[in-house]
């Protein structure tokens, strides 16, 4: 028989650790050795020695070194330094999940939910679970095999009351969307009113009815002609004499309640609900991805996000509600199918409504039912099956519809910014549409570094102790220059639309006066370079915001302006080359759809989407006539936008957070291998089927931290068996504990071959290991390693040469590579020599320590 | 040690035949019991025998049966009889590919096309590759893992040179997208411009350029007032007299002029390019699942079909041209790339391309370039990741725009039916979209049963000897019934438009008669019946042919009727409690877009499409304010539908042509493990990783047509090393005994750890050799097996046992499994006893025949 040998070439010092199941003699000699190692090395020295005493036959499974599989924050390695996980290099840069505000009791253990009976449960596959901790990734795997053990005991039931079981069962998602689209579109009905309300309240109240809205007070008024008599501005209340005490009052009245609706917002988030803060899209990203994080999607993060998203959006602050919207009714998606065990205990099942759940939120944020879907699709969702793209569309219809019904405009409409125009489109159009496409690429990477470099700056600094300081600050600053300039006073989704009409049957704040351009022009230009830096630096403060509308709003601007000027151009030179193919008479330009293309560009620019944005935009507008120019511009935008960075805003701010995201869309060409990025089994702690009493587990338990153990046959011949996680193997104990007979020198097994015995005399750990761990051989490469990593939805897979096992790859170790491999401030050679160095380093140190050599 | 045991209980009496690697003794017995057994039980006998005394260790490698891996025809298993893959256990059916018209010939191995230099590939990995044969399925790990090394090479490149190569070759997918778009776009315009020519040659001709059409000859003249003279009419031009004789040339000339087009159309199609036949979307969902058929996106079928869909769309049956049209844009699709090393060499990434391909055949086809997008994805992708999406985009786009320029239909537009009404639908109205739901759904249910039966019995029945002679019969009996009602008459596009427009500006034959509404009423629920059977007959005849307009023709004339009705109701009696909402003057009901939802109703009901559908529809007629009736009703079609078979038309076709394709949609939940689905290892034949000489190997490639082998490391430990195809090793051995110095007797490897001796004395194969399989335990269920095929886009996967052989899965072998599953003609419980039934059965033959028990 061939000596087999390591692949790597710098691995061969140690080919012995990894011999083969024939070489008996060499095995053992190296458990030893490796024994002897540990106690020299390590911290945990005096537990480990006093333990090895004990129980001998669980000393043989206990190997060096550490790995914390699922604990967020990513732990240096040794031997690797600073470069971990960290692609900016900056040391001190924490999580921002970490950071100041999730008390550690959140990650205990919840010691009630759990996979169901044990007995009930299918002995082979994936083995049972406890539920997962706060900050811990799912196994996409197991909650799939889960929800197939759960459809086969279905299944079984025979007779009408099986039948109906499963039909309920069948119905059971379906009632869960509907109720989620009916409450995502009831939330957003009563957040768009209450926000218009609180929004007039800055001008005045009604005096019929506190608690009506300007536009519900003066029902029935024209709004063009008549004066609203109900509507009683804060002027003609305070009976302000002169035109210079009206703008005076008025002013104060828009700063003050500006900075108060502003304030609240930031109290009541720093107060009961840290999460509310934020647009929270990375972080439903990042849970869509896999994670888990308790509380970010309950109820009082609902209550508080909502209640603030409506102080924000009336507050000066340039803040959008969009996607907080989509957080909102996510927030619904997470509470609904509470009522449902199915979706309770099953979180890869949880996020199938989650992502419908998504889809409805842009629905109602922009009146876009298929741009939602197509949304939840491109941006958020991980894993989305043909089945999970049928019921999003069902879930967004019925938000869109409910929310149609709430009528919260009186518009009776659900396109929101309505375009009734169809002039057709130039071809010399396509080159100023261009030039839109192009500054909405540069603003939105220009826009991305600056609030990724502010917030991080927001982060580390002192004033992050000071976020409702902050919030008062910006919010003065913003009412104060913002009532100066029409564009910005008035609230962006009001400027959105104002913008995108045309001059037809009348004229918003002068944009139709063909004489005197140069002052609407200007006015539009300074509202959207003031917007861009209130937004960088508003977005990131600890209120409910989103930067969805305030981009559009900046980009609208910017449009109009162009257009107004190539307006303005053709007024003045009819018979200029480039307007030959207008018409002799009428209007040839539409600045309004500039406004439109200019409002996508930005868009475009900040959030990288692509085919979901070109349909929000024309489901928002309604004009069908104009996807060609939107595409166009989207296009350009984003390859002008990547070619700075490629990363959106909620990419950004995901990495910013240190999330662990796999994103799907990104492709990695690497040289690297399996055995090279894997944690060796030398520095895994690794369980032996036999030879352990409950004692000897549970002081590995409490002597070591790690976050789970591969199982192998035997510690001769390495090969694998399965894995346990800490979780598990702790719940196993603690109930094993509890039955009569069990005493703690009972003998305990993790495999299927157990001898005949009594079953008060051992315990069987067999049902809560996974048996059937994905593996891959050394030599695979760390792309393809990647791969099954996203289609699969791995947590963890297992190395193995020949059925043994030579080593863990955790999905951490996944990022940590990639971060280590995508390091911006490291050259090619950089990476190629640190990578080369991984197994290296280690095995000196190993070497040089204890003296193998 | 434990003894290592079978899980599946049924399977114990065979433990010897997988025993621990240490069993030494107990495993050479086995070897030599099962070449006796081979001895006692196989045809090939004496082949055997004779290759046994040759080389021994070869000989030792061959186990008894065999697995045809890759071979498109699903040979049945002897164990396992009639129930092997096919559902619906008709033992006469055969494949449709195989249906007659495919050679032979075609099936032999293209030696030209390899991987490229084999020494600066890689020698780690899956292994270098030759061509896939025709009607193999494509490995896509291999093709990813062979970009990523292009990728690799390329980036390897230094200086301005290298950056120009990175640069261009990152061009090169958009290049290819923008060409083809571009390809798409032109022949959908010059498609629609020939057809429309072709279709008005059956009124008459242009006298001043017999080849312009009606509209461009009658360019200039209104079409309601003035009459065009020179368009000169059959009759006019035989100069008819009476009208009796004007009716009857004109029948005449209609029954003729379509017959002769028909007829024309399907001789071509069965003399130079059977490919052509039908809409082709069926083996485009297969190609892009991984399959290769070749030829039937070449040249040959792009001239064909392109002239063939001209004729059959000018004639009377009725089709469609909207599914031959993405069948068009995929050939461009395929013939575009070939100018790329990077794409003709890469099954992979040419599929990559196919997809944005087949999303601008639907642009093109429907003026719907987001909905082709969606179409693409939802439809007919199997692999689309976030790259090929945005590529897709661009794709359709420029498609879009290119037939914009053509502007065949002289209106300027993409929106092909627009629809210029933005009239309220009302809440009671809900229910008669749910109705044309309904109608829809059984619609779509009944069609594709009845379509499926009638494709059936003309494939095995005498029939498929005269296909010509049939379009002749059929398109004789169409004419003559078509003629004779209106909206039979003209061709399904123009009716489809008439049919959703709106009483303004025009009356379409007589649809707005308000006085007397029974006679178009009645006239449009005879087209839409007799349309249903026409068409059911019609598809699937052997001319390139579709079947979405025809569908949507006949909802459209359902859907019109019925709001025809509800019309006329309304009319009679405003009064009526239902009509409420109604304003009191002007119309409320437009039957327009009751035609609409009836049309998106039947599309849906035979595609089963959701959200593509929707957005197809929306951007076909340009009405964003009927989404949401659209959305409902598409909605209630499929769950209708779905409620008699979950297979869209398509599908169904796949499924009765036996197509390899592996239906990423579907959720398989059966209680099955890999072991019970595997090839076993006695069944394969086996290669050691030493012992062999170039002689044996031919021997062994000689005597047995097995498409692969796996390797293991010795016939005594079975320990998998990797696999090999045969392709692959047959090119090998050819090449290598092209080198000087080699002869029959060099010894070969497929190891790693060779010998070190003159690279002229030994043959090395371990660079043609998968090293990196993936492998699954013998305990996964297979739903997770399934799960790594569909996502990871497996060809094969080995089944392991501790690091041990244990057998073989193919996709094949999945899909037979899939089918046994699902065959509607067995219940639960046979299911279960046929698969459970599978070892044993195995075993109890192995056991009678050569009495091991």
């Amino acid at each position: 028989m061939d000596d087999i040998i390591f692949d790597d070439s710098q691995q061969s010092t140690s080919t012995t650790s990894s011999s083969t199941p024939l070489n008996q003699t060499n095995a053992s000699e190296i458990f030893i050795s490796q024994g002897e190692s540990r106690r020299n090395s390590l911290a945990l020295e005096d537990d480990l020695s006093n333990f090895d005493q004990l129980t001998l036959s669980a000393a043989d499974a206990l190997k060096s070194k550490l790995t914390d599989m699922d604990d967020f924050t990513f732990k240096r390695k040794r031997s690797v330094g600073n470069r971990l996980f960290s692609r900016t290099d900056t040391p001190k840069k924490r999580s921002n999940l970490e950071g100041g505000y999730v008390s550690t009791s959140l990650r205990k253990h919840n010691d009630e939910e759990f996979d169901g009976d044990v007995t009930e449960w299918t002995m082979e596959g994936t083995g049972s679970r406890v539920a997962y901790d706060d900050f811990t990734t799912i196994d996409w795997i197991h909650d799939f095999a889960k929800e197939r053990a759960r459809q086969k005991r279905l299944h079984q039931q025979k007779g009408i009351r099986g039948r109906l079981n499963i039909l309920f069962d069948a119905m059971e998602g379906w009632i869960v969307v509907l109720v989620v689209g009916i409450a995502s579109g009831i939330l957003a009905g009563i957040i768009d009113i209450t926000s218009d309300w609180l929004s007039d309240l800055k001008e005045g109240y009604c005096e019929t009815a506190f608690y009506l809205n300007r536009r519900f007070c003066c029902l029935g008024y024209d709004d063009e002609q008549d004066e609203c008599r109900e509507w009683i501005t804060w002027n003609s209340a305070l009976q302000a004499r002169s035109v210079a005490a009206e703008f005076w009052t008025n002013y104060l009245f828009y700063i003050i309640f500006s900075t108060l609706f502003a304030t609240t917002a930031a109290y009541l988030v720093k107060t009961y609900s840290p999460y509310s803060a934020g647009s929270g899209i990375p972080e439903i990203k990042t849970i869509l991805g896999g994670f888990v994080i308790r509380k970010f999607l309950g109820w009082w993060t609902l209550v508080i996000k909502g209640i603030g998203v409506c102080l924000v959006a009336a507050s000066s602050l340039c803040l959008g509600k969009e996607g907080p919207l989509v957080h909102l009714a996510c927030c619904c998606g997470n509470i609904i199918p509470r009522i449902f065990p199915k979706f309770r205990y099953n979180e890869a099942k949880k996020r199938e409504v989650l992502s419908a759940a998504a889809a409805a939120g842009i629905s109602v944020a922009f009146g876009a039912p298929i741009g939602g879907v197509l949304f939840s699709l491109e941006e958020v969702s991980y894993y989305f099956p043909f089945r999970t793209m049928w019921r999003s569309f069902f879930c967004a219809m019925v938000a869109a519809v409910s929310l149609a019904f709430m009528n919260p405009f009186r518009t009776g409409k659900l396109v929101l910014f309505q375009v009734v125009y169809d002039r057709d489109w130039h071809a010399f159009e396509l080159f100023f549409f261009a030039l839109l496409g192009v500054m909405g690429g540069l603003y939105g990477a220009l826009f991305i570094r600056m609030n990724l470099k502010i917030a991080a700056f927001r982060q580390d600094s002192w004033l992050r102790f000071f976020s409702v300081h902050e919030v008062v600050f910006m919010s003065v600053l913003t009412s104060i220059v913002s009532y100066l300039n029409i564009f910005m006073r008035v609230n962006p989704s009001e400027l959105v639309a104002n913008l995108f009409r045309e001059c037809v049957g009348g004229d918003y704040h002068n944009l139709c006066n063909h004489v005197n351009h140069w002052k609407p022009t200007l006015l539009l230009l300074i509202a959207s370079i003031l917007k861009f830096f209130f937004t960088a630096f508003t977005f990131g403060l600890k209120v409910p915001a989103g930067v969805w509308l305030p981009s559009m709003a900046i980009g609208a601007c910017f449009g109009r302006a162009v257009g107004l000027t190539v307006h303005a151009w053709h007024m003045y030179n009819p018979n200029f080359w480039l307007f030959a193919s207008c018409a002799p008479e009428g209007r040839c330009i539409t600045p309004g759809m500039y406004a439109m293309v200019g409002a996508a560009a930005t868009f475009g620019g900040i959030s990288r989407m692509t085919v979901s944005l070109v349909v929000i935009m024309f489901e928002l507008t309604g004009a069908l006539t104009y996807v060609l120019p939107i595409m166009i511009t989207v296009m350009i935008s984003k390859w002008v936008g990547d070619a700075f960075d490629k990363e959106g805003i909620s990419d950004g701010w995901i990495r910013m957070s240190e999330y662990p995201f796999l994103d799907t869309k990104e492709e990695y060409v690497y040289n690297t291998l399996a055995s090279q990025v894997m944690t060796r089994v030398d520095d895994l702690i690794v369980i032996t089927a036999t030879g352990h009493t409950l004692d000897s587990l549970e002081k590995l338990l409490n002597s070591v931290d790690y976050k789970g153990f591969p199982v192998v046959h035997n510690a001769k011949d390495m090969l694998l068996t399965g894995y346990i996680s800490r979780s598990e193997l702790r719940y196993a104990i603690d109930k094993a504990k509890k039955k009569p007979g069990i005493l703690l020198s009972s003998p305990c097994y993790f495999s299927g071959n157990l001898p005949i015995l009594d079953d008060s005399i051992f315990i069987d750990f067999k049902p809560w290991m996974d048996q059937t761990p994905i593996t891959v051989s050394h030599k695979f490469p760390m792309e393809m390693v990647i791969e099954l990593f996203k289609k699969m939805g791995l947590r963890y897979t297992l190395v193995t040469k020949k059925g043994q096992l030579l080593g863990l790859i955790t999905k951490k170790d996944v990022l940590r590579h990639l971060s280590i491999m995508y390091d911006p401030n490291s050259s090619e050679d950089d990476l190629q020599e640190n990578l080369m160095m991984l197994p290296e380093r280690r095995m000196s140190s190993f070497v040089g320590d204890f003296g193998i050599d």
